[in-house]
This record gives C-alpha cells, sequence and structure tokens, in this order.
C-alpha cells in the first residue's frame, strides 16, 4: 500500500466522505481472494510489474484451475501456470475456456509445461537466452515463455559450452548487442564467466541440475557461477527459469 | 574484440596499409600489460563499463602499487583497490601520488580497506543500499564505495531486518523510488524476500557472513535468498559487496 | 517412574506388604506391552501427557493393527497413526472396530494420512497454524490433526508468504490473538521470522521440504528459521508437523 | 501496529482532532531511533514482550554504548548487551551510569560477556537449565543471564550428560517440577531426547558447538536433537543460549 | 601369505623339491578363483576368520549363482548373499542345491533378503542387537542372519528408543550379561550413548537411514554415534549390519 | 583456429585470393552446425584428437539420431553415443545405416549403453582398467567402450579390491607393464592409493557411485582419490568412464 | 545400578535394616560428586571398567585441579587429563602431588598433553597401534598413553602408509600376531582397509585430520574407514585417538 | 618388488647362492629406513620414478632434517622438502650441508617453503602452469619448483583468467605447444574448461583455495574442474601443486 492511496483514504475520512470504520475495513482488506487453500494476489502485478504465477507441483488440477480462474477475472495482466502436469494444464484451460480466455502458450519444461494465458503486450528490449548444452533446453524453455508473457521476444542461442569456445566466440555480436542476458548452464557453469567478460549487459546466470555425479544436481554450477570471475553477474536458484526472466522485467524499462 | 574493428583491420591488409605479420601481431595483441605476476586488463573499461578492480589479498604492497599504477596510466577510468590492507593503501597511494593522482577515498570494510582513485563522474540512477543488521555494514561500505567509483550516489538504509517490521515500512516510499535496490543481509536473510515483495525494481542480494552456528558464515542467507519466495530477486556471492555494485551497473543505464 | 509411587512401592515392602521379590519385578515391569517387534509405550500419555503415535512408513499392515490395537486397549487417551498408506489406515480400523472404536478422523498428508481414533476432550488455548504457501498444506494437514487429536481446534491461516506482505499483514490480529502459532513454509522460511517480530506468543517454526533446487528439500528453510532474526522462535525438523503439535501441547497448559 | 490504535488515529481524523498529513506522518512513524548506524527498536519490549539485544560482535565500543544509552533511555525494561568484549562491556556501562543506571550484571561467556542492566522485576515460573557437560557452560550462562533479566530465577543443573546416566536420574524430580526446560548439549546431544522422554513441560534444545572432529562444531548436535525421537522437543539455533531464553518467555505466562 | 608358508616354499626349493618357476607361479597363485568379472576369495575365511559374502545389488541373477557356487565348492566355510533380489536368491539356492546345499536361511531386510549357505557351527559369546525403533528392524535382520552366519546365536531387543527410558532400562540385566553389544538406531541415534554407559562390553554401533527431513538418511545419527559421550563405543556404516555383525566376530573369541 | 591458418587467411586478403567480407565470414564460421536446439562441434576430433560424444540423457531418440548423423556427415573421425536408452540406440542406428554406416559396438553400462560408430584405428599404448569390485563394471564398460572407440585395446582387471591384497598383487607384472592405468572404485577407493604406489605410469582414477549410506553415491570415493597418499594420481568426476577414457587418449602418443 | 545391588537394598527394607526414607535416598544417591560445575562420576569405573578421563579445553586449570583431585580421592582406578595445556597440566599435577599421588606419565599430543595419573596394572593382550604417517603421531600418542593408562602396552607402527606397501608388508607378521589394531590415518585413510585384509583381529579406525583441502580436516578419512571394503572394521571420531583406546579396553579380556 | 628380482632371489636359494633364512629376510627388508618416527622410502624412486617428499607441517625441524639426511644418503636422486617453515629450511639445508649436498633451491608458497636438494638432470617435455589469478601463485610456486626438481623446465603464464578471455587467447601458440598444461584456478575454475578445449595435451587441473564466501575455500572450483565439460580433465586436490607437478611426471616420458 503506497503513501497516495494511504492519504487518499484519510483525506475521505477527514472529510467525511469515508466512515472510520470503513477506513479500517479497506486499509485491511487489500486486493487478494482468499480462496481457502490459497490466497491469491491480485496486487502483485500493479505492485511489481509481474503477475503471480502459479506453481503447478503439489497442486491438484482443480486447485490449478480455481487459482488461475480467479486470476483471470481479478487482474487484466497476464497469468502463468509453471511446471504443470497434463492435468493441471487441461484444468486450467477449461476454466480459462469458460472466461473466454483463450489457449495459453504451452512450452514444455522436461515432462511439464509452463501456459501462458493472455500474454502481455510486446515490450522493449533484446534479451538473449544462451545455453551451455542441449539438456540445459528445459529450463531455457521455462524462461522463454516466461519472458514472452511478460512480453519479450527473446533471442535463443543453444549449446554453447565453453568447451568449443568458437562455437560462443561466432556470437559476439550477438551477445554485445543484447540488452540483457541469461545464461543457463549446468555442469561446472564456466559459461556465465565467460559471457559475463563478453558483454557489459546485466548478466543473469540458472545453474541447471544437468550433468551427474560431482555436478551434485546443479549445486556445483551454482557455486561457481557465485564465484564467477567476470565481476557483476548476478545469479537464480537452480533450475530457475522463471526466476531469471522476472529479474530480466525488473531490469528492463 | 568487435566485428568492425576486426574488419577495419583486414580492409587495412587489403589495402596495403597493414602487412600481414602486422596484422596478426595486432589480432594477438589485445589491450593488457604483462606486469610477470599479473596481466592486467587495459580494455575491460571498454569492453564491460567497469574498471578492474585490484583485490588485495594475497598481494604484497609492491604488487599492489604496481598494478594500481599500471591501471592508472594504462587507462582512463576509475581505479580501484579491495580489501586492502594498511600497507597496501599506502603503496597504492604513494604510486599514485607520484603520477599526479589525487589519494583515494578510503572506506572501512571492517580490518580492510575499499580504496578508489579517480572516480567516475556522477552518473544518473537513485540506488538503495539496504542492509538487515548493523554487522552487514563493513559489506554495505565496500558495496557503497564501489557505487561510487563507478558514479554512483547510493543512500544507505541500515538496520532494516524483519524483526521490527515498522523499521522496513517506514521506508517503503525510499524503497518504492530507487532505480534499483541492494540487499545486504546474513542470518536468515529474509529481508531479501520482504523487499522483493515491495518494489518492481531490481533487487540484487548479497549474503554475509555475520552471525554463528547455523547462519554457517553465510551459507544459509545465501540460500535463502536464492530460494526467496519474491520472484525475481537475483543473488551474488557472500560478503560480495564489490560484485552487487557491478550488477548495478551493469542494470542501470 | 516418578519419585512418590518409588516411595509406595518401598513403603509396601517395609510393612510386609510386598516382598523383595515382588518389588524387584515391579520395578523392572513398568508399563509396556512388548509385542515382539515393538514395545509399546503405555506410561507415555500418564508421563508425558501425548499418546505414542504409530508412524507407519515400514511397518507392515499387520503390525500397525496390532500397535493400535493394544494401545487402544493399554491406555484410555487418543491413539495415532501418521503417515500412513491406505493398507494400514484399513488394517488399523478394522482393529479399532473390533474394539468397539469408531472410526478414526483421516487427515490426508500428501499421499499418506493421519488418522486420529479417540481424540483427546477439547482444550483450552488458541493455536494458530500459519503456512506460506499452498505447497506447505500436507505438513500443516499432519500438524492440525495431532493438535485436534490433542484437544486443540487450530485456525488454519494458508498462503500467507512474505511475497506478499498484505496478506499476512491482513491477518496481524488474529496472530496478535493467538496463544501460540505454528509456522509451516519452505523455501527460505522467511515467515517465522516475520511472524515472529509481530506477537509475543510462542511461535513453533516447520521447515518443509517444498520447493526445488537451492531449497535443498527443506534444508534452506530449517537453517534459515534457526537464524531467524526474530528472537525466541523455535524450530523442529523438515516436514514434522506431528512434532510442532506436540510441541504446542507441552507448552499449553 | 495494532487495530486500536490505527483506529483511535483515524477517529482523529475524522473529528479534526489530526490533519490528514500528521497521520500519515504518524503512521510511518513507529517508535524507533534511527542512530544512522543502527535502528533501534523501541517498540519491541510492546510488541513482543522482550527488550531489544545489543549484539556485541562487529561493533564499536562506542556503538554498543550509544545503542544501549538510546535504549536506556527510550524504553523502560531490561536491556541487553550480548556476546560483549571488555571493552564494550566498559563502554556500555560509563553510559548507563551517565543516565544514572546502575552496573549491569555480568556473566562471562567464555571469553565474552552478557551484560543486564535494569533487569526486570522477578516473574512466575520454574525454568530449568540442564547441560551435559562442563564444556557447556558458557551457553548455559548466556541463557541464564538473558533469563534473568527477563524476571526468571532458573536453575542450572551441570554435567548430566547420558553416559552416566545415573547423574540425570538422580534430578528426576527436579525435571519433573520444572514448568519449561533448557537443555544444552554439544557431541551427539542425546540428553535433550532423554529429557523430553521425562517430562511433559516444554522443552528448548540449544546445540553448541563443544567437541571436535566429528561433532562439526555443533551442526551433529543440531541434527540429533531436530531428530530426536522424544515428540515435541524444539530446537534453537547452535549456541544460542540467548535464543533459548526468549523462547521461555514467550511459553511461559 | 604368512612367514611360516613363505619359508616352507622356499625350503621346498632350496631342498629342490620345487623349481624356481613353480616356485613363483605359486607365490603369484593365491587362493582365489577369477571368474572373469569377479575374482572370488577363497582365502578369505583362513585370513579373516569370516567368509567373503556376496553383495546382490547390481550384479545379475547367473553372477550371483556362479560365485555363490564357486564359493561353496572352493571353501568349507559359510557362504552368504546379501541384499538379495528374489530372483537373485532363487539363482542361488538352484546352483547350491545342485552342489548337494541344502538351502539357505533367507531373512528378510526390507524388500531384499540376506541367505546364509553352510551356516558354521555353533559358537560361543552372547551377543545383544539393541534397536531403537521398529523401523530399524531390517538392519537387524540382515545383522542377525550373518551373525547366525558366523555360529552366534544372537538376542533381539527391540523398539527400546530413549524416548521411554524405562523400555530400556527394564532390560538392564540383559544388556549387563552380554559379551558384546549391536546398537542400531535411527533419527538422533542416542541409544548408542545410553547402552555404552550401562556396559563395559564392546558397543557396536549402526546407524540407520530411517527417518526424514533432518535424519539426512542416516547422516544424522551416524554424527551422534561418532560423537557419543559415552566413551569406547565404535560405529560402522548406515545399514550396514552386515558389517557389525563381522565386527563382532572380529572381537569375541 | 590456429597461427598457420589465420595467416594464411590474410595473406590471401593481401593477395586479393579473398575479399575482406569473405574474411570476416570465414573468421566467423568455424566447423560446426547448428541443429537449432545443438551447435555440433565438427572442430573438436582435429582440436583436440578426439570425437565429441553425445550424451544421451535429456535427448529425445530423434535429437540423438539428428546430432549423430549430423557427426557421421560432418567428420570422419569415430561418433560417440553415451548413456543411451534402447530407443536412443536405435534412432542412432537407423541414420547411421542410412548413411552405410556399420552398426555401432553396443556397450552395456546399466541400463544405458555407450554405442561406437566408426572407431578409430587400431593405436599403440597398453591401457590397463582396474575395477575395485563387481559393482563397478557398468562404469569400466563405458570406460573401455570409449577406450576402443579411441582406437586402444584395454585391458581389464576385474575386482581387484584392496580388502584381499593377493589378487592385487598377483597382478602386479601386468600393472608394471601398463603405460597408462585407469583406477574404478567406489566405496573408499582405496584401490587408487595403492595401485599409485605400484607403478610410476599416469594413474587415472574414476570414484563410483557403488555402495551406500556413508559412500554418499561417490563422494566419499572422490574425497578419497583427491586425497590419495601416492603421489601424482589424478581424478575424474564421479562415474565418469568416458571422462578416463579420454583423459587417457590425451596423455598417450 | 545392577540388579542385584537394588535387591540388597529391598532386602535390607524388607528386614527393618534400612528405612524407606533411606532407601529412597540412596536409590537417588548414585556414587558421583557434585562439585557445582561438574558432576563426577566415580562409578564409571566399576560399570564401565574405565576410569572418567578430564577433558581439558573449556576447563580453567583450576577446575582441572578440582575434578583430578575428587577422582583421585573418590576411585582407586587410574585418572585421566586429555587434551590439556600446560597450565591444566601444571594445576592438575600439584593436586595429584597434595594427595601423595605421585607426578603422572605426560604425553604429547601437538602443543597438548595427555596425562595418567596412577596407571592400571599390566594387563594381558597386544595392541597394535599403526599410523599412516608421521602426521598421525599425535593421535597416537594419545591413543597409546590411554592405552597404557588402562594396563596395555601397546606396539607402535609409525608411518606405514600404502603409498609405500612394502612398508606395511614388512611388518605382516606383527600385525597377523596382534590381539586388537588401532589404525589410525588421515587423508584417503585407505590403511585401515588394507590391515583390515590382513587380520582377523579387531580392527578400531581413527580417522585424522591431517592433510589439507580435500581431506576436509579427516571428513574424507572418516567416510572412507566407514566405507572400508574391508568387512568388520569398526570407526571412532576424528583423532579420537582416546576413543579407539577405549573401544580396545571393552574388547579385550 | 618386480618379477625379475624376486626370480633371482630364489635362483640364488635353488643354486645355494643364498640360505633360505637370508632369503626371507631379504623377502622381508624392502629398501627403506625405519627412523622411528618415521620409514622413508629409499625404493620410491625406482619404483615410481619419483622421489619421496618430505611434508613439513607437524614435524620438527629436527625430523625435516633427519628424513631430508636419510633420504640424500640412502637415494641418488632429488629430494623435496614441502611447505616448510624457515626453521624447517634452516635444518634441513645444514643436514645437507653437512653431507655436501649444495644448498636447496627455495621457492616460497605464501609463509611456507619448497626447497629441492640435488634436482634431477634436464628432462624432455614442455610443461605449461597456467594460472587464473595472483592469488593462484603460491601454488604455483610449489607446482613449478617440484617440476624443476623432477628435471622439468616449466613455463608459467599467469593471470590469464576467463573474465579477459583476450588475455587467455594471446597464447594460444603458447598453449597449442605444451607437452602437457598444469591448470591453476580458485573461484569457479572456469579456466581448466577452457583451456582443455584448447588443446589436445594432456591437462590436470588444481583447484586452489582463493577467494572467499561462496568459494568455499576451493570446493567451489575442485566441483567445476570435476564438471568440467571439456572431456578428459583430471583433477588433483586443493592446492596440490606438488601433485600436479607428479602426475606430469607420471605421463610426460
Amino acid at each position: 500500500m503506497d503513501a497516495s492511496s494511504l492519504r487518499a483514504l484519510i483525506e475521505d475520512v477527514a472529510a467525511g466522505r469515508c466512515t472510520p470504520d470503513d477506513a479500517v475495513r479497506q486499509l485491511r482488506r487489500l486486493p487478494y481472494s482468499d480462496l481457502g487453500f490459497a490466497r491469491v494476489d491480485h496486487h502483485r502485478d500493479l505492485r511489481l510489474g509481474m503477475p503471480e504465477a502459479v506453481y503447478g507441483p503439489g497442486k491438484t488440477p482443480e486447485h490449478c484451475g480455481a487459482v488461475v480462474g480467479d486470476l483471470l477475472r481479478g487482474t487484466d495482466g497476464p497469468v502463468l501456470l509453471t511446471r504443470a502436469s497434463e492435468a493441471q494444464v487441461k484444468a486450467a484451460s477449461a476454466v480459462a475456456a469458460s472466461l473466454g480466455v483463450g489457449p495459453g502458450a504451452v512450452s514444455e519444461n522436461g515432462a511439464l509445461s509452463t501456459v501462458v494465458f493472455r500474454p502481455a503486450p510486446r515490450r522493449e528490449g533484446s534479451v538473449l537466452v544462451v545455453t551451455a548444452g542441449t539438456a540445459d533446453l528445459p529450463v531455457a524453455a521455462e524462461c522463454t515463455a516466461v519472458l514472452a508473457a511478460l512480453g519479450f521476444d527473446p533471442t535463443l542461442l543453444a549449446d554453447c559450452g565453453v568447451a568449443g569456445l568458437h562455437r560462443l566466440l561466432a556470437e559476439v555480436d550477438t551477445i554485445a548487442m543484447a540488452d540483457a542476458v541469461v545464461v543457463i548452464a549446468g555442469m561446472e557453469g564456466a559459461l556465465a564467466s565467460v559471457v559475463g567478460g563478453l558483454t557489459p549487459a546485466p548478466v543473469v546466470a540458472v545453474p541447471t541440475s544437468t550433468g551427474y555425479g560431482a555436478a551434485l544436481e546443479g549445486v556445483t554450477a551454482l557455486l561457481a557461477m557465485l564465484s564467477a570471475c567476470s565481476s557483476g553477474i548476478t545469479v537464480v536458484g537452480i533450475d530457475n527459469g522463471y526466476g531469471a526472466a522476472c529479474a530480466i522485467a525488473r531490469l528492463l524499462p
């Protein structure tokens, strides 16, 4: 709740346009719906410039449908369903259809899907998503789907790992022209350091859980990216393509 | 090395303005100085928009002086000496003085110091640095010193931990007006999540090694910030105030 | 074995009401049943004010039925079966029915269930159970089921994570009025710190294994809660809704 | 900020007793002092029933003195300085004396001290602090000092580790009569499980960093206490005697 | 190869009873069979007084049968097949039958089995196996099966966890009379410390992977047992009932 | 891209045999194919003397077929498909057949397979692969398959763990004659230290994830091998039989 | 407290030789002294056949003197002071002298010492202590000092690491003749596996914190020893030479 | 002991040139000196082609002198003293001088030194040692000192981290011409992956403990190097410059 709306409300009280009881009620009633099992945040889009995403795992298809429906009704912006099973996608799509909202764009993220209903209008800013290997593609898919939902039109450079540096160097111009870069890599995550040394733009690194053994399900890449010798690289959680896209939305105008 | 300079060089060869031997030599000789014990990157400021910092630990005072001197001679931008001991500060300052460069601004970071020679001109963008507790101040000092070197004039909000939420809520307007926020917190690092839910601006979180026992020298705060329930928060390494400042430089115009 | 019963026994011996041999036997025979594969503690309810729960995993349905039956016969208080499979629930319910004990209340905890036979009579004390997200609901279900078995009538506030602080602040009165609060949260577990700063009542924090990657299956939330900057918060094991309920039973009169 | 004070303020506005501008200012100005390097929470005692403690490490003696002084001036309750060096104790005591506050009670916690100024009046509730070994005494000293500051008169049972069970069993009556028990143990932390099985009262377990090698500086005891087979035990951070005392203050009336 | 057999061989050479070539061959040919995929150690029983066990996981049923058969043919002592699937048990039993060896004794270890062919003759020494909970029974089953194979007749005390100390104290005599004790416990593993304080006999502790969350799949119990405050307790690997039985065989005459 | 080819290209430009535009294009176009989802490195064999392997997990059978086909077309050397499922093997083999390349040699690595198309011609150098137990055989199978693809004819010594030292000592000559040794071991990985003390040849150690509990899925063996008291042993990642084979290819002429 | 003394006491009550009040008092008063800061266990020698050791770290010299004095007065057996500083040794020795007890035997354990007052009479059983390197000698010194206190006359084989297997094989007879072996090793701890394969006697392995980097301060050796491929090896905590000696005392007659 | 010497010995026995007793004695007496506190391996140079190094930490200066002296007397090859303090260097040099061995070459490795007495004659093979930063120089100094002792004349490329890729690319020819490369890097260790992609020669990676926070004292670099996406890279322990040099000695002819 920001200062101007607070002041407006209090001026209404002072002017007799609003009783004290009503004011208290309003101060308490920020925009969210209480569905019993969930409190859906209608205010997030206004407050943070990004929609509340519905995270699939652990929810029944019915719950997914209910929350997606509530968000479609209660807000105007894009609505996201992430890491959704087939049944969850179906349930949410049915609810959307019943509200006259067209079918969401579905991107596969391994066995799960990211679904975007009512994507935001096209937005400025060239975003580059670079992956080290083909095994990082599912995380990249989540990231580009969320970027698209937020209005971006990201470019994907797949399979640019540093073991064959020429594959990366061939794209030096593409990298240099991007307004922001997401680097998605597992194993030793060295790609983040190298890209960070090639561009002055913001670099958001996403460690992935690809690889086996000493890759420690992404912990190795995570630690390596946090210790990157290129300065000013920032990192999000393991496999968190969604978070990286949101970080981009925060930093591009 | 970007495409246009490469093309220019090759056109010089084609036009006979440059022999093939010279071209090879030039292609090989990117701008850095080899001091034997260090290769000082004169190109970084151009390439990445931020200066190469001289990291004090493990270097002799003489080495620090030599690298700082080489950077002051070889580049035009700001030169940074980080985590420097008193002897290192003295050695670097003497070299700077001998080159006609005024005394650096010294910020204390615990027992060590950050020194800024020849700071960049004032730059747009309001940066807010928020700390959870007073124990986080040394890391904040490094961060604001580097931000100043890069041309920013950061605002510091100290001691806003979530245990007394009203201390933070009192600054909601300040937070909402910042173009970018650095959140510096140890212990459980919850401040990053809460701030991330209050502003749509980019939030760079710095876990600190304050606290004892289960704080695990910053690992707890690091993991918590990476798992923050507010979306789009990015994280740098433990106690890495320098890295957070560089990340800000990348993302503000 | 407490002092008064020990003294009574010894006085019986001194008075010739009990032979030394019998005394030794009695001193050795504290109230439990040895079922061969298990020693069922009939004394726990008396000693600790809370029933021995039968933990399902690793037991055959027959074993579950046998231990539940032994407890129903050997004690008067509530009997709990936790993390039980469908087959285990069925076996235990059949045994209960054969003893004239009505069907237990079954709460779903993900794929498993908590079953309560013969719940304790209603008990004073308002207990609030707050969860950060919908994914924490299975742990909350175990916790509220055990609280109900112990005689409480807990209130559940679901989905109050700190990313949308207003959802939590809207419930400030509810939080302030509770005699004890259980905070259940995964990811970075920041909710515990924030709630701890809003109430002087005891706060028991339960880290959950929700989330992925850097959430490290609950370890991140666990460490964060142990490092909470709000003082006096206590923590139980990961996903241990049962333990939190027992802790509440210990601290409310 | 609770509902009644909010309503009172708004009624003042409605009644013209307060201008909207003033109301906004008051709503923003919760009771804390901004000392520049710290925001001292004067509201904590009211809100949480326990004073804000000044944590020594990382603060200069001057800072310690300033914060202690601000708290002595701005609140009525007890003021705590924890893990303070000799110089910090001296500085804080001087400030207290200048304010007419008598010398604090100083308890040694290894090389550091806990200092209590203006302890709370005597409070009901018998609190027992049990340690496994003599090496746990410094943590116990911090815990009992804070308990005393909060008005309790705790009993200390030292050196009751389970390797000599008779030492513990000899105190069974003392344990059974306590309203709350703090168990402080390093190494394998088994004492918490055993005590938890002997009393229905709340048990707060404090793992300590005593021992070497596989004790992993308290992590082993921490994990063991969280996995205790006695139900309803809660745990605070490693060596956190302060936190355990605050937890007791929350749960005893 | 011990000194006396070496000397005998060399004396044979010196006496012309053995050519140098034959001696080298014999010195090289210690008693094992090379089956291509495995080198079966026929010498172990002689050398170490305990048979080579065939560890099931990762071997085909055919491999299991072949190694068991080779050991039955090449040695006289007991032969063990551990952690075997149903198919592996069947294959090994068929081979044994074809060699005229009666069916092995099969003990269930969760979904897997321990099979003993040709158990050793009855051996002195009373061995007690104590478990903390019923969930530790599968590990205890492996341990007692191996002890039986080695000639012992172990006594099992199940479900003696320290949460109900009286269950354990009731067996103080049994514990005091044992020549060696195996303590099998998961969660916080406190039982090992307590038992170690009750008997002067050797105590071998086996941490188990029972429990969830902070039990960290047995690591918590392992660390706790290694840090046990009772002196002279030794520990084997997590869930290693087989190893504990072998340790007993080493230490009892 | 090495210096001589760079010079040749520039001389062509100088001589007018190549336009500047063409030169830039060539400098950018190092030999790889961009298949959209993958950038296949045709240059690796030339640059590193070893083929790019196609790592199965996470790729569809179609992707595997496409990359294998691209490599068979674009290079002359061996092509490897590692950790492939049955469907992946089938898809790749069909593509190979359609290109007139004979069926690959398939080695089983647990449930997955290593497939070698067009193996390199026979190469000098005797390579010994030693495993500690039969459970290490799948990793050894991957290693020997890759060694064969690279032209070696490795010798396998299976089941030589140090628990029966004579099994290893019997092969002292074989070990002493090898030009390089790969040691594959799980559990405590002691075999690497012992072999390293028996030969002056290079020893590459591969920790495996065999064993359970304290073996920590290969981390124990990994740490042990890195700490080996025999000097000059080097280590690759857990279960990385492929990496060990490539390391051998680097160090043998 | 064992059964026979319990029965005797109760018979005294039955016979009127002891009042019930006295019986309760006696049952409560097991033999220990409460020094306020410590409960000294006089009963341990009887119960466990080994003396209570006074662990130096964290105790003042006065405390050490007091506990040692109390034990010398209250028991007949050996008294141990472990990991003691020079001041602690001096204080304890002075107290001993004042009680007419001769100077203790002092063994250096790095900067600290183990002191033995009134060692036990010579006891049967040949104990071998083997170390992998010279850096393990301080731990071996603690172990042999405690063994001597307990009546053993251990043999020390220093510097037998597996990197030079012949150094170990030269002692095969010595190893084969020992009744029990303590293996003390850091780094990869492989010596335990190898020794365990050479003798049927009990092997107690002590991981040490020697080495650097990947040796992880003893954790690597600890894990490796717990995963040893030789069966029946048992392990004590890192650097716990004292614990290994106590384990030997438990297992030798 | 290899097969030919074994056969020779036995033939001597057969021929009566050696009594059986002598043979046994010889077979037992492999070439090492037992100094009581150490068994100095004179055989290592012959067996492994590299000298036994004397590791300083934990040894008294006298011990260092004695072992160095024994090695100088008992062998012909180079003798190494690593990680030695000033006093240790002095003691060892004095002993060397008394044996007519000239002063050793001393290389500083941080506060400690590597000393080489009697270096091996110059040996073929160009070895390149590349470091990522100046903080890695102490480890590089140990590595090059040991390489020199073994007869190599290594080239050092300092400060080639991937953040300024041009510094590395400028040395592509140097890298391509080396027979073997040692890569020494801390932080995220990405240099190993990049160098591994630029040369077909063997690459031995040494993680260093430089950096702070998330660099986890070298563990991050270690894990990253083990997970390197360039195939065939091998790794030694953290900060183990000595081990890397020995690995090079094994793999170069």
